[in-house]
């Protein structure tokens, strides 16, 4: 998958959403996997714990986890252990996702928990300052949204492209081995477009995709902008 | 499943214990529908979500999932939402385990959550007065665990034989349709059978089973010494 | 103050506010001190735990904190120890506000907490499920606040009147010794008229009196509208 | 404040010890100014919220909160904000303390609140990585303090002094501005001077005074070891 990351990436969130739980979540995988072929562009799904595996055992699309908790294995109910989603079928994760903030200190534990069982890390920050902080841990890709624009159609790649740009910068002086993905508001390919050429490897986003009126033409259309 | 209920019930909480991830997961619930089968004692299995498919498709045992959120489906990344897991197979849920505390109104929407999708809900609490409290939410059963002995073989119904029947005592008047189990220590049929005699409809444990040596020989154990 | 408490009783919250903090805590202590003399309605003010010790030098009024933790003295940075507010001057608190929540059994070790220094304890709740749920844990009063219209202007009393009658007979069978109050939207005397007349010993508020054009004046019409 | 800061720097935490709270908050705190004064290294004392006024009033000694939220004034019942413990008489504050754990957004929040009033920024980590990322943060101190060392009387800078200066490093690449504390086991003038020598600023500690048989002794010889 290394090689594959530095093409232009998309990295699909499927939330709660009932239009991405279970046969939704196979049925969604196995049409963003379709696109992915048709276009070259890498794609990686990320379905609910309860669906990894059947998404995993239907597609060869890469599937990240949407949360692991930064334990080891033991006495830990209803936490994510890191070998659990490995095991069915994960390749990564996103950690700290607005809807999902860790500690500092929990961040740390969760990559070093997702490094342990060779799942690769998405770290989702809020602003600057804290997308620099995240990149001081070694994650493989940092994705700047800021909390504002989340769900709203407007694209921060064009409504704040001072956020993202500065986001890469940072970055780049923090730890050149990090990759920056944007997300909030993302849906067409126009917005796309706009987050690579602010220096970013792709794109984080859900709603636009998962809940537009046709998914496969919503995707196309984002994938084929670049 | 109602019916079952009725006569003893062990729950086995797979924690995040290796010994029941993956395909082990798979082997202890096809372990516990044996013994289930052989003795007619009701077992409950309680795997990690991204086992939770595989366990209820290999089996016919019942499923619980360790934890749900009390939300609705939407942007929840990295939330377990009720109707996920039911869709894979679960048929009820842990809320509020020691090891995975939530608020009062958040153990409140997760049952109304459970409620909605259908599943059972065993709230754990860990002395009289949020036993009873949790009980005034009407659950199912209501799981009282002194986290002082979780883990430690000491068994609360030998230890502290009075937080049990006082916790029986207590939910009796704030609703009688609440049936409570114990936890704690629990690891032979002496214990669940001490555990029967206070009141209480069975019993939910863990590392007693999972971590032993002979794990079917453990359960046998348990469960005959009804 | 045990006495006190069967008149009827207005909970000022100063929350974080600005027109509340430092000089200007102690300023509406004082008017809400003079208010209470001369209308004879009981006024607690709680004001941020910075203050409490001013206003409680400064005036005879209750005064209660906004939170404490369920801890003992002891290593807990961070923290807010009964012994510490007690020391202060505050005689009770506020516990599991909407914008605070803890879990079940946090709030329950707080109020342990509280009793073991002779605090008195408030415990907010948000339906009438978490309020019975909450009286089973035997604090001195039961707040009950649909979160929705805190802040809004639009009285709880008046815009929901089931749902307080219903947490009022909810917590009778549960407790009688408990007793309930109203929060969320309160701000007239009509509003607090309304909520004793569906049994509740009286109110819990704070922008409808600390952020009134004249905080005096509002204060009186809450009082003298009884 | 800023040119004492270049000397040695001792921060001593109160914690909700019963020996530093109220009337012992005040006197752990004019001998901390007494012996700073015959020392000549600079003392901060970190006393619970409601203590940091009387602390304030009675002695010139530099006063922190323990902990601050990232919120700004307005409906956040049970928090601490900035404006309040500045105007109460702290200078500055500790954040994300072992005992009291934030999100990384909500550590970047309190900063942001905590320059908004003036106040100084302590961010406590726990590694080498996480020390990092909080420097990326841009506070006017990080503290490494290993939480398995914490109370133990095992000094960090001894037992691990890899840690530290690992720290140290770490810091200096991703902001020189920002200073190094360590803590943890600290309790004598050696422990301190070792902590200097491996690049730190000073120490911060807790019981290794408070809880000392003669605290006075102990804060001495803990500032002549230098």
């Amino acid at each position: 998958m290394a090689g594959k990351m530095k093409t232009p990436l998309v990295v699909l969130n499927f939330k709660t959403y009932m239009e991405a739980t279970g046969k939704n979540a196979v049925r969604i995988a196995e049409m963003c996997e379709s696109v992915s072929e048709e276009t070259g562009v890498s794609i990686i799904v990320v379905p609910q714990p309860a669906d990894i595996r059947a998404v995993a055992e239907a597609t060869d699309i890469s599937v990240f986890a949407q949360h692991i908790d930064g334990i080891e294995a033991g006495s830990h109910t209803g936490s994510i252990l890191a070998e659990s989603v490995r095991n069915a079928g994960a390749t990564g994760t996103l950690i700290n996702h607005s809807e999902r903030r860790l500690t500092l200190a929990d961040i740390d534990a969760a990559i070093c928990a997702a490094r342990r069982t060779g799942l690769k890390t998405i770290v989702c920050s809020n602003n600057i300052a804290t997308t620099g902080a995240s990149a001081a841990l070694k994650p493989n890709f940092v994705a700047i949204e800021p909390p504002e624009l989340i769900g709203t159609g407007i694209p921060v790649s064009k409504a704040n492209p001072e956020i993202v740009s500065g986001a890469v910068d940072g970055v780049l002086k923090i730890d050149p081995d990090v990759q920056v993905l944007c997300g909030a508001g993302i849906s067409t390919g126009e917005d796309m477009a706009a987050a690579l050429k602010l220096g970013t490897t792709g794109v984080l986003l859900a709603s636009g995709i998962i809940k537009a009126h046709e998914p496969r033409k919503a995707l196309t259309n984002l994938v084929t902008g670049i």
